[in-house]
């Protein structure tokens, strides 16, 4: 396992965006933006159970890639790829919320609904681009 | 085809970091941002001859995916998918050229190097998602 450590870091220790790419059923790839944050030199993110995202990194965990951009510098950007190494739904609302103390300064999730089912997802880097 | 127009268009036409992803030949994602327009309802890109991201565009170009945030609301972001259209060398130093007016204000490409060819390659959309 490459681990995040160092500069790169540093920017994902930030409240940016993490752009997760992961492959669809037919093949294409599904880009979206979510919160993340860096755990022992891991990704760890969090969606809804029943997502299109959540089925890609079920099936396609193997084939995931993160890529960030430095919001003080458009020319840098670091891309992470990497493998789903857990899934979970145990503390899929402990993370949701301490993801929104990063992101939003709350101390509890405000998007929380009652029909979904939060689940935190691991993900151990492979490759790492940028420094 | 699905044509890029309205807020989408909107969005794109601002100088804003097209974050392409493609398929590389082993079945992993490359996100990389990168400089776009929009001409005739399509995406329009450049890039430079022999960089992985062109040979994924060339070999695998109909699983292409096209994520762009909107820098004045976190929350919104668009989602294109589609599939290579055209891949042409004709143009690829005036496009670069326009893009680096649409990005940086410049009449020329500042980064202009003697051992790239440029390409430009424009990008049918088949699904856009976000509005």
């Amino acid at each position: 396992m490459v681990e995040i450590n160092g500069s790169v870091k540093d920017l994902l220790d930030q409240p940016v965006l993490y752009n997760l790419a992961t492959v669809n059923p037919n093949g294409s790839i599904q880009v979206n933006p979510v919160w993340g944050d860096i755990e022992d030199g891991r990704i760890v993110i969090n969606t809804a159970v029943g997502r299109q995202k959540h089925k890609n990194l079920v099936e396609r965990g193997d084939r995931i890639t993160v890529m960030v951009q430095d919001p003080s510098d458009t020319q840098r950007y670091i891309e992470i790829r990497g493998k789903v190494s857990e899934l979970t739904e145990a503390n899929g609302d402990e993370v949701i919320d301490r993801l929104a103390k990063k992101y939003l300064g709350v101390d509890t999730y405000p998007y929380r609904s009652a029909e979904e089912t939060r689940v935190t997802i691991v993900i151990e880097p492979t490759k790492v681009f940028g420094e």
